[in-house]
This record gives C-alpha cells, sequence and structure tokens, in this order.
C-alpha cells in the first residue's frame, strides 16, 4: 500500500480526524455483504454534508484518487467495497441521514442519502403518508444506495423501482461541484434527464448525497393471500386476473417454487409453510385498499373464485389478521436465509418478459438438470414484475465449495444465454456491480455499451468514481 | 440557399425519391403549430424502417448536415421545424406507423415512432387494454414526438407522463447506429438509463425510431364531475381528498379559473359551462374503476360529501353519462380555443410544487396586475401534477399584436421569475425546443447545464441532432 499523507491530511481537515477511518478494523466497509470480495481501503472517510462530500471529491479528483461511494454496503453485486490495492478511498454517506422535508400536500420527501430505508418507511408514516419501497435489507440498506443501484424489492408491481419513486437528486459531480436538482416536481421538461442517469449508475457519475421521493397516502387495508397453482403458466395466468379484478391495488405478486418452500419447511419448520406440498408453485399475493378492509377482502374472494374456477389456483387462504400476514411474508422472505442453511449456493437474479417466463422456465430447468448432475434450483421472486431469483444449490450431500468452484462460471452462462434467448435481463434488480461488468459486452449490444462508454467519459474523464463497476 | 446534390442523390438512393421532397408546398414540415417559425428546409426525407433512419443519418453526418427529427410536428416550443438557412434536412417520421407487437399477457406494445397516438389508443383498446397517454394534439402527434418531449397529458396524476410509460427505445445514434433498446422488461439494471436520457431530448441526441410501451388493464368504469371550488387553495385541499377517497383511481385533476372558463362561455355558449359563474375555480375530476359504475359512483359521493363538509367544494356535478362525461371534458379542452377566438395570447407551462400552487397564483396575479395594465390570466391546467398553463391574454379591445410585442418578454420574465421563487419549472411537459432554450441559463443551475453539454458533446460532437434546441 502506497500512503499518501497529504490527501488524508486534507480529508482530516474537511471532514474531521474521527471521520477519516485508516486503522482498526474496517471489514464492515472492505467486505461485501454476500461476502465474495474482501478490499482494502486507503481510508474511510465519513462526511457529514454534502459541502464535506464536494471538498473530499475535489481533494480525491486533485490527486487522481479513485472514490467507492457506500451505503449500507448490503449491495448483492460487489459495487461497493475497495479493490485489494489499499489505494481507493471508501466514501461512506452513513452520517447524512437526515430527512430535511416532508411535504405532506406535494406527497413528497426530502432525504440524505445515507438514510436507513426503513427510517424513511417510519418517517413516512409518521406524517401519515405510505413510503413504499421495501426489500429485504431495508433495516441496514440506505436510500442513496437503493437509488444508485435502482433497487426494486416487494412492491414494484404497484409502485415501480426507486427509479419511479424518485422526484429530484442532489449529485456531487466527479470533479467535486454540487448539482441540485433537489425538485418536487411531478413534471419538468427543461433538458436532459440527469436524474436518472444518475440513478442506477452505481456511483460510477457520480455521488448521490439526497434526494425528493414520492410518498403516497396510506392504504386502509392490506390484505395478503397465498395460493397454490398447478404451474408457473398458471402463476401467469392469476397475474393476469389480479390486475383485472385489483387494479392497482395489487401490490405485490410472489411466486415461489416447491423446492424453495421445501427448504423453508426443512430448515423453519416452525413458520409451518402452507399449501407447499400439493402444488409445483406458490403465490403470494398482496392487494392495497384505500377503502376499507372490508372491500378489500371482497376483492380478493372475487379474484380467487375466479382463479379456481379458471383452474390457475388449487388452494388459497387469505391472512385474517395482519400477525398472519406478516407470516406469510416472512415465509417469502425466509427463503434465501433457509438456502444458506442448506448450503453454497449461486443467486441469479433475471428478469423475462411475463409472457415467456413459464417457457423460460421450462427449457433452463431441463436445460440444467441435462447438463449439470444433481443440480437443485431455488426458484422464487417478484413474478408481478417477471423478476426471478433463480438460484441453484449445489447437490445435495456433495462438496458445495468445490462445485461452485468447478460449475458456478458454466451454470450463469447456461443461465444467461437462455435468459438472452428469451430477451431478458442478467441482473434485474440487484445491478451490475464488478461481479457482473465482465458479462455486459456478452449480454448488452456493442452500440448501448458504446454510449455508456461515452457518457463515462464526459462525466468522468479521470474514472476515478467507482472503477470496475458496471463498466470495464 | 445551397443546395446539396451529392447528399440529396444518395438521400433519395436510401428512401427513394418520392419520399425526398425538395419542392412544392413544405409548409406542413417548416411551419411550427403554433405559427410562430417558418424554417425552410434543405429537404425532408421520408424514410420507411429503422435501416432507412439510419441510412439517412449517416449521409447527412457523412457531410456535417444538421437533422431536424420531425413526428406530428404539433410541438408547442417549436422544437421540430427546420431553421431558416435551407441547409437542414428534415427528418419526417410519419411512415414509420407499424404498431409491431402488442403482447397482452405482459401488457406492453412495440410501436414505431411515426404512428399517431389517438390510433394507438385505438389499436390497446382493440386488443383489450388501454394506453392511457391522453392529450389536446392526440388526433395528429406521434408517439415518437411525445417520446422525444416527454409530453405529458391529462392523465399524468394517475399514469405518469410519456417517460413513465415507456420500457424501451430502438434509437438512431448521431453516427447512424441503431440502438435496439426495445425491451418489455419492468426491471433491467445492467447499466446507464439511456432510455430516459434520449426521452426528452427533444431529437438532439439521435432519433427515436421505436419504443415498447406499458399497457394497463381498461377499467370497468370512467366516471367524471364538476366541482366548484372557493379558492385556489380549495383545489389543493380537494385534491388531498381526492387521493385519499380514489387512490389510484383518481385519473385526472383539471383547474380551470373562471376567466378562462368565461371566453369558452362567451365564443361556444352552446357548450353550457356549468358552474362557472358561481366560483373563482372549478375542477373536473376523473375517477377510473375497476369494478363498476356503481362503485365509482358511490365513491365519487363520498369524496364530494367530504369536500362540500370540509368547505373545499362549493358545488359539483357528477356526470350521468358518457355523452356528459365527454361534454364537461369537451369545455376543459376548449380553453385553448376560445383563447385563440378571443385574439393573440402568450402561453406558459409551468409547473410548482403542488402545496405552493396558491400562493403562487395570488402573487403572480397580483404581481401583473400591478405591472402590466390590463392584464387577463387565463389559469387552467393538471393541478393533479402541479402543472399549469398560465396564460396571458393581451387586454380587451387594444391591439394584441402590439401588446405582445412590447410585453411579452417583460411577461415571460415576471412570470418565469416567480416560478423560479416557489421552486417550480418554466417547462412542465411542452419542452424547451427552440422558444426556451436562450432561457434555460437564468433558470436551470450552471451544474445541470454543463453536465447536459457534457453528454451532448459525447454523444454528438459534431452537434448535428436537431441543433439549437434544448441547448444553445
Amino acid at each position: 500500500m502506497t500512503s499518501s499523507p497529504s490527501l488524508l491530511d486534507t480529508l482530516r481537515q474537511v471532514v474531521g480526524a474521527a471521520h477519516v477511518l485508516t486503522e482498526g478494523d474496517l471489514a464492515a466497509y472492505e467486505q461485501d455483504w454476500r461476502r465474495r470480495e474482501r478490499g482494502r481501503a486507503l481510508a474511510v472517510v465519513r462526511p457529514g454534508s454534502t459541502a464535506e462530500v464536494a471538498a473530499v471529491v475535489r481533494a480525491c479528483a486533485a490527486q487522481g484518487v479513485a472514490i467507492v461511494p457506500q451505503g449500507g454496503n448490503t449491495g448483492l453485486s460487489v459495487g461497493s467495497v475497495p479493490d485489494a490495492s489499499g489505494r481507493q478511498v471508501v466514501l461512506s454517506l452513513r452520517r447524512m441521514d437526515a430527512v430535511r422535508a416532508i411535504d405532506g400536500a406535494n406527497l413528497t420527501m426530502t432525504v440524505e442519502a445515507g438514510c436507513i430505508l426503513q427510517n424513511l418507511q417510519a418517517a413516512a408514516e409518521g406524517a401519515g403518508h405510505l413510503f413504499p419501497l421495501s426489500l429485504a435489507a431495508e433495516g441496514s440498506c440506505t436510500i442513496g444506495g437503493n437509488l444508485g443501484t435502482n433497487a426494486g424489492g416487494t412492491a414494484v408491481v404497484r409502485y415501480g423501482n426507486t427509479r419511479e419513486l424518485c422526484l429530484g437528486l442532489e449529485v456531487v459531480t466527479p470533479q467535486g461541484e454540487v448539482w441540485d436538482g433537489l425538485s418536487g416536481l411531478r413534471k419538468d421538461n427543461t433538458g436532459y434527464d440527469l436524474r436518472d442517469l444518475f440513478i442506477g449508475s452505481e456511483g460510477t457519475l457520480g455521488v448521490i448525497t439526497a434526494a425528493t421521493m414520492k410518498l403516497y397516502p396510506r392504504p386502509a387495508a392490506r390484505l395478503t393471500a397465498w395460493a397454490a397453482v398447478p404451474s408457473m403458466q398458471a402463476a401467469v395466468d392469476l397475474l393476469g386476473l389480479a390486475h383485472q379484478h385489483l387494479g392497482a391495488g395489487l401490490t405485490g405478486f410472489e411466486v415461489m417454487g416447491q423446492f424453495a418452500l421445501g427448504l423453508v419447511d426443512k430448515h423453519y419448520p416452525q413458520l409451518r409453510v402452507p399449501l407447499w406440498r400439493e402444488a409445483p408453485y406458490c403465490v403470494l399475493l398482496e392487494n392495497s385498499d384505500h377503502e376499507s378492509e372490508a372491500h378489500a377482502r371482497a376483492l380478493f374472494e372475487r379474484l380467487l373464485e375466479a382463479a379456481l374456477e379458471a383452474g390457475c389456483v388449487s388452494d388459497a387462504v387469505v391472512a385474517e389478521s395482519l400477525a398472519q400476514a406478516k407470516a406469510l411474508w416472512h415465509i417469502r422472505e425466509s427463503i434465501p436465509l433457509a438456502q444458506a442453511e442448506e448450503g453454497l449456493n449461486i443467486k441469479h437474479d433475471i428478469s423475462i418478459p411475463i409472457a415467456r417466463i413459464p417457457a423460460f422456465v421450462e427449457e433452463t430447468d431441463a436445460l440444467l438438470a441435462r447438463e449439470i448432475a444433481g443440480v437443485r434450483l431455488v426458484n422464487f421472486g417478484h413474478l408481478g414484475d417477471g423478476n426471478l431469483h433463480y438460484n441453484v444449490q449445489a447437490p445435495e450431500g456433495g462438496d458445495a465449495k468445490a462445485f461452485l468452484r468447478d460449475e458456478e462460471e458454466r451454470i450463469n452462462t447456461l443461465v444467461f444465454d437462455s435468459v438472452a434467448r428469451h430477451h431478458g435481463s442478467i441482473s434485474a434488480e440487484h445491478g451490475v456491480g464488478s461481479l457482473k461488468a465482465a458479462k455486459l459486452p456478452r449480454y448488452k449490444s456493442k452500440v448501448a455499451l458504446e454510449l455508456m462508454r461515452a457518457i463515462k467519459g464526459a462525466l468522468d474523464p479521470q474514472g476515478i468514481m467507482n472503477p470496475g463497476r458496471v463498466l470495464v
């Protein structure tokens, strides 16, 4: 490691010595969430304001030192940890965690990048509104990270991805200038859409320091149902019926394969997974209603009757209480944990046009069974958005570590090539990071990559913003 | 005019001589919709395919000849006509009007840029779905133009602007390469958001040739109400109640000032404008319901009862039939026509955070009354999105042409400065074009303009795509 004393001195002047970490256990900043990479930072810098972020970026830019922006460091694609060189500065936004304003009449909230998602949900609720972004890491991820990766989650079918929930941004450019694009406007056609360019750019074009996010009226009732469906095609048909019957009330539509639910049953039998033995897939549906619980229940009953009659549901339960609803969601959220209990596995985060999902699953299941002996598929995800976590568990009883070492690359190629044949995406909601950056040239058009490189070169000519991510 | 025979020959080879127009009456292509500018084109080229568009762009790029992409040429900001030099090529997308695919299960439709918006609404309806984009020019504007300008309209409060309705694009770059970004995916986090960069860029970064657009389930019922409200603040309060009572059913929320409705009453007395004499503003509300008309009516009644009780509505009518609903919308849509009957006027298309609109209107009304003798304000618009068409009619009986010549610039500055004080936008849904390009430096941040220029320079280094628009 080449230390750079004058840079560290400058950084200490900017943010205070207590907020420039160079010693002690920095694992929380250097180790990625899935424990795939452990890097080493020149320093972890924790600015407390937008002006400090700008000064940090200017100091790094002056010496050509790379910056890795970091929020909760819960990303799943290795996008927010430093490389092993010891020459990159981790810029942690965690201290910038103020809710700057909540505007009820405008249904907006202006928040700093380091706010924990769960705290924003609570702040919105405290003001009588709903902030609908919801995902597994909400207790530790930050809104800045959600924006940087355009996070998805479980309510996208109704409210969209993080992108669709954002009206304006404040960004520090790679030159250390502050773009104040905070805006509570629903309509603003005065030039290029810089907001959406920064959203999902994974810290490679600048540092998001604050955002104005949309709020929604809180629904009067939320109801959850669990349905056994005879096939993936039946699940897709059920989705169509749910759109018809629930309209915009349809807030969540998750599919879970039998093997995935079996793992939950095996490792967490106390969760009492319903209906999983009797069907190849189960579906979790959520209906938000602005009228009343009775109304929500009547709509759900009509939907499920129609679905039973159409043969796309074989059995179903509707949660009778909030506790039951939470228990059903808890089962869904326990799938990744049950996977971890079962052992090492390979995660995929793919999306496919919804109509093609049954064919994709049938073909890819068969392909993997043929090519990879003993493979076990843990298939679940946000079917309402066409997003599957089509994961692969190592064969039962074998050496999972050796399996991953020997087969992961081949399995990824088989799955991603199949995704490409079905016009899908190899990263639906987790982003590219460094994990998938090298794969983009195979799965993304040459023209798109050229456009992306031209933009990166124009905004960050020094290449100091999160290098090695998205574009390699 | 310097003709460029070899370029014209090449263009004739590419698209056929019949589709390279250089003679006869080209006014439909050279004159802007509002008759503010009449340019002169080197040629109007009408390619019939994406490959032809690409070849046209390559031919122009090779000679450094500027290209003005054009759809229905109904834009309101002078963004799609050539300048007076006679050296720009108008690239009309009108022949590319195929609906390439409708995917009911995926709720998407892939369409070419030259499709007329109304035809797309009909195509979606024919397939049992809803394509919700709706605006005054829908009978002649094209989806390519809607995308290029990120058009808004009357259903934004529920479905968003054109941007929010688009999942993927096909674009010809300024180098004549084709980016196939058509996608039916709701989630795709594999790199920078090129789609949203091209949307709203007004043809300055490339030519949109096709798009995959979202479809929605058709509502079971649509109901329209017309309410008299005692003030703009009451209209904002009514909006809050409507969000609470109708949830996502709230599909339209238009406000109309008394003077604006008086003009409709004066010039089109047969339209029988309801309630306008008794209140300073009226509001038009639309409720889409996925259940039934009876359900929609019950919700509307509850909303209006609550609003009467809260004092934010003084009187209201609910349309009893589709014909009555259409008649109410027709009144709203007749405001700009009545303005034209009344004489020359100045149009504004502004947005303000909704909570600030009452203060903005009060202040700006008073400011203009003080500064501009005899000024008459025609205030109406999409209050649900914070978007007002805050228009100015010349004083009664005076020389309107002289008034515009002498006062337009000063009135624009007074209004736009007031918009800026209230954190609004000087172009909510009409775009910048050449009409407002020179105004951006005063009303947009320097950093934003620098970022925009960097992007423009990176993607169109020759500066041949619609020069003089957006950035000057």
